[in-house]
């Protein structure tokens, strides 16, 4: 039975095919927005609409933007002898957010996964390749790591490790969790790449 | 820094204004939708434009609908002679979906809370006072087991008790838990609430 109505429903069901948001939060998401006023409703589809129709991906590093070159590519500060390899967007804003890397980045817009269908030439690797210049000393690749994310960066180390130094971010227990919720995998890796203090 | 450029970002801002949309899952969103194609997006849009501009409150029950009065109370089948009382449609289209329910519903709309500012007057509760007649038998209070509910749920009992019979919903252990995680007040109630079995 539609205990709501038409068009609460509609949009219920709208909300709920959006990544993250179940049942239970698309009908909260929704009842919110119906008691919005009209011009945040408003300032709401407005803004999905210009992303949308504003976005593309950046000729350099081919980040998701609404400029290209986006404004790491363009900034003059950032060193261009770094570029970190990540598989979306999302992971450089992450990098970003550190505050720590004041390289460039080349997003591949995915990672290999035969299983999803997904094979090198889906990904951004030739774009990467063509980067790749005289000024240009290292690549870090920051793929996830899983399995996808994890082939993704043995493919292109093969590919390019005769040409320019590539290195892999390190792998161990994240900071500020608790050696007893970690999997052990992780430990194992963890221990693997033990340093001395200095 | 903007990172992801305006448009992005500005859509980012308006996601993480929703209820329980914290910034990554905002930013998830937001990605996910830019790479939908033109037609769902304009399908999210217009639902979340036309519920917006077709709801209102049942003209009996005061809950949400496009179509008033509601599904539920225009449905001959529905026992007239009880009233739930709930503080939003929320709880029921929750109630409804137990299937265990047949009679009528009163959306309050809120609950007291003198620290939100929420008086008894703010609430749909002359229309619950209107609907009392002598084909009613029961008035059941189903409004949220936390501090506003339980004062609402008494502030509407010494309102009613003397004219028509009220009773409350049931506190105990959810089904299907584990009693090591239920909280010690829950533990209590339960304990206190024991019935034979039968």
């Amino acid at each position: 039975m539609n205990i709501y109505g038409n068009s609460i429903s509609r949009l219920i069901e709208e909300l709920n095919r959006l990544p993250g948001v179940g049942a239970k939060s698309a009908a909260r998401i929704a009842f919110y927005i119906m008691q919005m006023d009209d011009e945040r409703v408003k300032s709401l589809t407005d803004a999905i609409i210009l992303a949308k129709t504003t976005i593309k991906h950046c000729e350099i590093c081919q980040a998701i933007t609404d400029i290209s070159p986006c404004n790491i590519c363009s900034n003059s500060k950032r060193d261009i002898s770094t570029i970190m390899v990540v598989e979306d967007s999302r992971d450089m804003a992450a990098y970003e957010k550190t505050k720590e890397y004041k390289g460039l980045y080349h997003v591949l817009n995915g990672a290999i996964s035969p299983m999803a269908g997904i094979s090198p030439e889906n990904l951004k690797i030739k774009e990467l390749l063509a980067r790749i210049n005289g000024e240009v000393n290292e690549i870090i690749l920051a793929t996830n790591p899983n399995v996808e994310g994890e082939a993704t960066a043995m493919y292109i180390n093969k590919l390019l490790k005769d040409i320019v130094n590539v290195t892999r971010i390190a792998y161990g227990v994240p900071i500020g969790g608790d050696l007893e919720y970690v999997d052990h995998v992780t430990l194992a890796r963890a221990l693997e790449g033990r340093r001395e203090i200095l």
